[in-house]
């Protein structure tokens, strides 16, 4: 993931220079994480499921008593515009695209007064996914809203520190009864015996865009869906596993703490779904063009 | 809590004015929480317990694999030098002193490159606290590395909004067990049959450093001590309560989701802690003095 200084960000209505884009130390985001973000993933110059990132948005901003933004269909056609025109800037055809709003800036509170105008920025990035994923296992420590989207990712970051320590791509998180939740920054699935293994959200994990969108695609092609809770040494024993997420689709997972999954390359079903998604997501895009 | 424009605030070793004082969007404590702080209380312009900050600070730096900023003795002192400076600049006698240090910035990766540069930054504040306070118990729903103090403080914000939503001034949060933590930015003890009781840290609070400093007071006034969880039904039949943190010393509570501690007015223990811990501190203060 290369740095490119070059790029145009958008911060507060205005599209800048990112050298130029910066917050007060006083935003609540800095100080207490106080803030809310979408990973969108962008393709053909689109974005991904765009409708149902702001669906998850409204939510996170609802459950933390953030300003109701994109409640107007106008706000929320005019927020589309901006990033739009955000993507053309920097010609992404395909990447990433990232969505911050903090509550805004005040002297350091924890309660946070009425009326705090928030910061809102957002920028594209180049993604490098490599074709295939190996993960380790690590205690899932986060707290218990997972179900907001918002910036207390420390947890996931320490995952993923644990992940990169044990040579592997990605973290799979596992919570302290033994059963496995998610990825550190994906979703996360398994097949075995011709059925696919996700476990159910109930508040425990992030409401991925991705993983609802690949639960449907997955229904379509007659897929059978267990959604149940399983444990790592049940993923040890897979015949195919994979994760998704917003810029990265699906990626197939080859191995998981050492365990070689199916016969390490990606599974017959996994690339099944990868191109059913990316059908569907093109399908999708191309209804939104005018 | 007013807010200063007028402050002088230090960023990466420069003092100017509040209003300049601003961090790139890219930093990871906006886009990760990945930040550890102290807050720090001023006393007769000196910082009360600063070797003991410092030690809690290389702990939370350590923990996080961030750079060991401060190991060397040279290193603390001219930060203390800054910090004083910044005190005498706002002419604060008595107050708060924040401190920050995130990891960096960098493009939006969970795994942080080696090398960042961490951002630091410092600022003052006023504090108006209030002389008796009333809790309104409230979920801990935080993660696990409570005892690394990072700005991962979401959980603590909507503990504190549910707090003011019950009309009350500060959170008790009780864990999914019943048993109490801690106040959302305070710690809490209470005091039955002439006994001080202090849930013990086990990685389940922040380790307050006023917290450390009233366990070794009420150890040398002779209070005896009992280090052990006890249930939310337990503090509303104390004799005593009270909460403490790093510039309002020692609050008496007085209430507790409703239920009057005591007979409503700060206890004797209560009074005599609070009293005991103001000379242990401005012992310690003046030991430090040239």
């Amino acid at each position: 993931m290369t740095h490119a200084p070059a790029r145009t960000v958008w911060l507060n209505g205005q599209f800048m220079p990112e050298v130029q884009a910066k917050l007060p130390i006083f935003d609540r985001g800095l100080l207490f994480a106080d803030a809310v973000y979408e990973g969108l993933g962008v393709l053909d110059g689109q974005i991904i499921d765009f409708p149902h990132h702001m669906t998850r948005l409204r939510r996170s901003l609802s459950e933390l008593s953030m300003p109701n933004l994109y409640s107007d269909p106008a706000a929320e056609a005019a927020l589309h515009t901006a990033l739009i025109d955000l993507i053309t800037r920097n010609n992404v055809s395909e990447g990433f695209l990232y969505l911050h709003i903090t509550r805004g800036e005040h002297d350091r509170d924890y309660l946070y007064p009425e009326g705090l105008q928030p910061n809102i920025f957002a920028f594209t990035q180049e993604t490098h996914d490599a074709p295939t994923i190996r993960l380790a296992s690590a205690p899932d420590i986060r707290w218990a809203r997972r179900d907001i989207k918002s910036t207390n990712l420390l947890g996931q970051v320490m995952a993923k520190d644990i992940a990169r320590k044990a040579d592997a791509d990605e973290a799979l998180m596992v919570d302290r009864d033994g059963y496995v939740t998610e990825c550190g920054a994906m979703s996360f699935f398994m097949i075995k015996d011709a059925a696919l293994y996700a476990r159910p959200l109930l508040g425990e994990l992030l409401p991925g865009i991705t993983r609802q969108t690949m639960l449907r695609v997955a229904g379509e092609q007659g897929l059978r869906i267990i959604e149940d809770r399983y444990k790592l040494e049940n993923t040890y024993a897979a015949d195919e596993a994979f994760a998704t997420g917003a810029s990265s689709y699906l990626q197939p997972v080859v191995e998981i703490d050492g365990h070689q999954i199916g016969n390490g390359t990606p599974g017959p079903i996994t690339k099944m779904l990868r191109a059913a998604y990316l059908d569907a997501i093109r399908t999708e895009i191309a209804s939104r063009r005018p």
